[in-house]
């Protein structure tokens, strides 16, 4: 029976002590260490305990099946990105950084082959843009066969699946390396997008004076046999927001400069370059 | 645009500097702090923060108008009587000393005369005890009409508002104190009961090997103009759990007995003492 706030973090942490599996032990002796070393620096509040629990509440009430309010909460307090950079630290300095998954990627895109458009409906807005390059390992050596699975937003800001009117696949495509390690898709320059902002999370990134954007990217997951697969994007080096992405995605060496062509459209060349397993 | 963890997590505490409510700042800097240290102690993987998005959605999805599962985490975690303690210490050795709320208070309970029963039904289970004393300052002086707002389980231990045919009101009342500070009511003796464990946090503490019950005690919060109100508990001494109290709840000071009358019946007496404001 503790008498004093150190007291109870020991008592709580040792009612954890019979937990069988070492791991979860730690995890959840950590927690109980570091949830209560913030309510102790900050002097938590009875009314600022209950606005969390309320928050907390609402973050599961929006969760739905095509909304993850917890995990765009983890992004925007940089959670995701740091367990990202935890689990993959990039090891190798020649091969693609990697970099957050986001909510919106979808398993069974359209399988499609070199050189197709991953555009399924066309809103009139948009640049149109060629998107190409290598799959290599980190001796630039071409990997053959090699599976990219892309994902962006249309012109308006939105993935297929955020739209009322869905057109599944919208913008999603998966493609195989040549022999010569190359792929390549037609596509629409990505634009920079709000994160969903009309739930707790808007509503904290308000009240601390954030922006709910995210810098112009598409996304990719890159992998093949033998291989470390890599989840990664491709940023538009003349996009806003490079410097203030909302969940803290961004790094120097995924921006790349799309390219304007003599047609008037736009060539982005990006090499993706994995490390052996 | 960090490359190291300790960059990424002072990038994120960077981005709520222009946060402009100073308190809001603070807490959001530090939880970013404490929650990145976390991460980073255990090395948390990936599956594992998706374990948790999944498990803090599902306790989102388990609160209704009369389940806070959210409260039930932070109760099992110790934060709640963590916040208690910050937030109520004690201050003077001969007040008495607070513990926490829980979930099961509710507004406008039945108000009630001295020595009235606060049994609207009668299970035919439950032993008949008489709880009395006075409600004094620090030295003892009497407080007339301080209001003591009590709850507790039925002999089956549970709420009436967890039960589906609700008798309302049952085993909660609203009392004033005499003019000698007098307050007394009939009951059943408490029972130790399980906090709700059909839920994610009933999970958790099957995971972790502990078990859900809290020991037996009566509520009351007791409050009085120009005195500081308490929120505390009544424990019965001969309550199994008051070493393993699930919540973190149990203070010694707060442990009495009931003692068998001539008549068969117990009595409890406790007196409530109250600082000035």
């Amino acid at each position: 029976m503790a008498t004093t706030e150190n007291e109870l973090t020991a008592e709580v942490i040792a009612s954890f002590n019979r937990t069988t599996d070492p791991r979860l032990k730690e995890i959840m002796q950590s927690l109980v260490k570091h949830i209560h070393s913030f309510a102790k620096e900050v002097r938590l509040s009875d009314e600022e305990w209950m606005f969390a629990i309320e928050f907390l509440t609402a973050t599961g009430k929006m969760c739905s099946d095509v909304r993850q309010e917890f995990i765009l909460l983890s992004d925007t307090l940089g959670l995701s990105s740091l367990v990202d950079l935890i689990n993959h630290a990039k090891g190798d300095e020649r091969a693609t950084e990697p970099t957050i998954l986001g909510p919106f990627h979808v398993q069974n895109s359209p399988v499609l082959k070199y050189g197709d458009s991953i555009i399924q409906r066309t809103l009139d807005i948009g640049e149109p843009a060629l998107v190409r390059g290598r799959v290599v390992d980190v001796n630039g050596k071409p990997i053959a066969g090699a599976l990219l699975d892309v994902w962006q937003t249309d012109a308006n800001g939105l993935y297929d699946i955020q739209e009322s009117t869905e057109v599944s696949g919208n913008l999603r495509g998966i493609f195989h390396s040549r022999d010569d390690g190359g792929y390549a898709f037609q596509t629409i320059r990505p634009v920079p997008y709000p994160i969903p902002d009309d739930g707790p999370v808007g509503k904290m990134l308000r009240l601390v004076n954030r922006h709910p954007w995210r810098a112009a990217h598409i996304h990719a997951i890159v992998s093949a046999p033998g291989y470390r697969s890599v989840t990664t994007h491709i940023f538009d080096e003349d996009s806003k927001y490079l410097d203030s992405d909302t969940v803290f995605g961004v790094k120097g060496s995924l921006i790349k400069k799309f390219l304007p062509q003599s047609d008037g459209t736009l060539l982005l060349e990006y090499d993706f370059v994995l490390v052996q397993e």
